[in-house]
């Protein structure tokens, strides 16, 4: 095994860099800051020697080659929204912009696919998709990530529970590999058995594995109608006891999330306006239920919504509130995509974790996390996919000081995986490894299975440039 | 890298199995033949030394080390029902038998999975998740495999076209690496984002990589009504030149099956009844749609069947015949179960190949696949998911040699796999590789993607004793 130093890069390198993306390379304090970081800095910051805008696959290929034959770690950087730090180039050497590749390709209508560059923002998919009657269905909060970082992390969101995660869309990619080589996986196809599941394996890999260079993405035909519907608890318990019954009832919600009070009224006063009650008949308001169906039709949905009431009601909701037109539904969804912007609006310091646990776990867990959060001088406050247990809960530091903030942080992460693990959980639902959590997951998978990981790591990667000191590493690199 | 030699089974690690799994292991010419190869012994066949019936995965754990430590090759196997050699011993060794770990275990009712040993049926497991209101989506025409292979092959089936195939419904699974190590992958949740998905590289990879003995498959509520049609065509052309015509008129059928005149006159001469109508007001029919369309209730289907009716009548659809009755469903269903029967029943010799090609362009294979196989001496017998463009293509010998069969079928095979990849199709859509397709494979994935595969082989297989010689396989040990 290497004990993979990397180089710097040197003028000459650059002018080789110019050459292959000529006026898209930018160095040293040219490089605008943001890109040292992303949305989550408290993972650490580090600058790229080297910023260049990506245009084609040959370049990419090019650029990595170079980088490959010279030991000079290269960082794959989308629109810099992950939450992992896994777009931020610790290392220093090449940051390869995917931004600018960012056209949508080739509808193709008849196999129900789109083939785009992997810079294309999630929400341009999303609204060129839902003019052709045609639904791109993963639906993760970050409506500006791009469709390339959303593979690279296997992004989820709020449709997972009813549609599946990204990795359910992906047909085929082209792939930059550490070396330098291209190549291409999967096919426009519904199925396959054809050898192991590169893909699969490039899925989720945060740009540790290779650059994906052009997707092929499934696409659903849009569904005819959908209705929400906001549903206030007087407690959190209660709130997520009703769960299971949405699915035991054979109602099939395409998306069904939970919040907090806490979270609701920090996104109201980061808003401006109220949306969501906050008490019924007296009876202040705990937690809230956000539900939306879709269907073949407003008629169809009308028995699902009935169905749906009765079913909360009887299981302790305060009330059921419909929103039923484009308006009411835009107004209830845009409180849920805010929390995160009014969390930080309203914090110094912010540390997330993303557990994903058994459906039936919510609510035993979130009680355990809430009891321990007790303990440290840090709010805790939660939201997240109930439909699909993938929950969201964020440590916000208030006045303490960073480095007793972190000191405590990590100690309460350590108590919360443990117990994510004890309840048949795991590490992440979505946001993913990068950075920032993978002394967790080198815990929590254990030795065996880090084996495996690195070793696949270093099939692909022999020389270790590619996206260097995320998600695994053997140790003899760190 | 090392050179792969193994070593043979000798009487002292009899007695070492025997000790492991006692009454279980049986040896030499006590193994019965059929363990000797699958249902596609065109492959080839070979006799393991060594039988073992597994029991636990604490057993199989303590048996592979002992293989791991004496480089023995190990095969594990499920009910023999594979179509590409991969469950056979060629090169001898330890065969482990998986179906008497057969138990379902435990239903989880509020997260909709249920655990199994892996040698349960893929029939036991349907009916028996049917008498609980649920359905486990996946439905591969061989209904008495195990879902531990299942699973191994990514067995794909008549539903995938709606639900997808079997990789879409593993949550989690113990399996037993090549080290004898047992790991634990996955979790009972339907998002992750956890680091490589070291799960997707188990499914699919046919028992090459470690021996799954526990799984935890996610199962879905049983829909409430569904109605199959059988739609003659006057031809095949005009038959697969509808398929696109159901998914942009937003029909979503849960299976969508063409067969062409001649596997239906088989198989009806095979079960002894006519189901199929061979002729219509003078027209012969040269080729069918089997449709199945499910929902919540049998009216939401009637308005289904009207528009799909519509559909197909104006596309040049012959009739739409109704099967909705149980009894009419079944023998619908029973002809298009019976077709793999039929054929060996009528052929001495059989090869055939499970191509997938994307939807829009099943039609123009098919007829270069006919074309191409009027060249030579064996018959072409085609049937397939033209929802999701796996077709099967059976070269049917008729009286020719065994050589010459083989002979021109490989030149056959090469042809049409080639012109399945210029379309924009991959070598298997459901069968897999294993030992048959291998050749086909590396060249048709070519260099880099093998490279990647073997690679990856090696990392969880440092001896290369887990299934050898299937799938990919280093050159050094070929």
């Amino acid at each position: 095994m290497s004990n993979f130093t990397y180089n710097k890069v040197t003028p000459e390198l650059v002018e080789q860099f110019e050459a292959i993306a000529p006026g898209k390379v930018i160095t040293g304090d040219s490089i605008n800051p943001d890109y040292a970081k992303d949305e989550m800095p408290i993972y650490g910051t580090g600058a790229p020697e080297v910023l260049i805008e990506a245009t084609s696959t040959e370049a990419v290929s090019s650029i990595v080659k170079l980088c490959y034959e010279h030991s000079i770690p290269v960082v794959p950087r989308g629109a810099g929204t992950g939450l992992t730090g896994a777009g931020v180039a610790h290392q220093g050497g090449v940051m390869i912009d995917m931004t600018k590749m960012n056209r949508i390709l080739e509808y193709d209508m008849e196999n129900f696919v789109v083939r785009v560059q992997p810079g294309v923002l999630l929400n341009d998919l999303a609204e060129d998709a839902q003019k052709r009657g045609l639904l791109y269905a993963p639906d993760p909060g970050e409506k500006f990530a791009t469709l390339g970082g959303n593979v690279a992390t296997n992004a989820g969101g709020m449709r997972a529970v009813k549609y599946g995660a990204t990795r359910d869309y992906v047909r085929a990619m082209t792939v930059v590999l550490p070396t330098g080589e291209v190549v291409k996986l999967g096919a426009t196809v519904s199925k396959t058995s054809t050898g192991y599941s590169l893909i699969n394996m490039l899925i989720g890999s945060e740009g540790t594995l290779g650059i994906i260079t052009e997707l092929t993405l499934k696409l659903l035909a849009k569904p005819a109608a959908d209705i929400s519907l906001i549903i206030p608890y007087e407690n959190l318990e209660e709130c997520i006891a009703t769960v299971p019954l949405f699915f035991l009832n054979h109602l099939q919600p395409q998306a069904l999330e939970f919040m907090e009070r806490e979270i609701v009224l920090s996104s109201e006063r980061y808003l401006g306006r109220s949306i969501f009650p906050q008490e019924h008949d007296g009876v202040e308001i705990g937690a809230y239920l956000l539900v939306t169906f879709d269907g073949d039709s407003a008629e169809a949905l009308e028995s699902v919504v009935e169905k749906a009431a009765e079913v909360v009601l009887e299981a302790g909701a305060i009330d059921v509130l419909i929103a039923d037109t484009p308006a009411k539904k835009k107004d209830a969804w845009a409180a849920r995509s805010s929390f995160l912007e009014a969390i930080e609006a309203e914090t110094k310091l912010l540390d997330e974790c993303d557990v994903v646990v058994p459906v039936n776990q919510i609510a035993k867990y979130l009680t355990y996390v809430n009891g321990v959060g007790e303990k440290y001088d840090f709010a805790v406050k939660s939201f997240g996919h109930a439909g699909d247990g993938n929950l969201h809960i964020y440590t916000c530091s208030n006045d303490m000081e960073e480095d007793e903030f972190k000191r405590q942080v990590d100690e309460f992460m350590w108590d919360i995986y443990r117990k994510a693990q004890e309840v048949g959980g795991l590490l992440s639902g979505e946001h993913g490894i990068g950075y920032g959590k993978m002394t967790y997951l080198s815990e929590l998978s254990g030795p065996v299975s880090m084996r495996l990981m690195e070793g696949i790591k270093e099939v692909f990667d022999p020389k270790m440039i590619m996206n260097p000191g995320k998600v695994c590493y053997p140790l003899e690199a760190k």
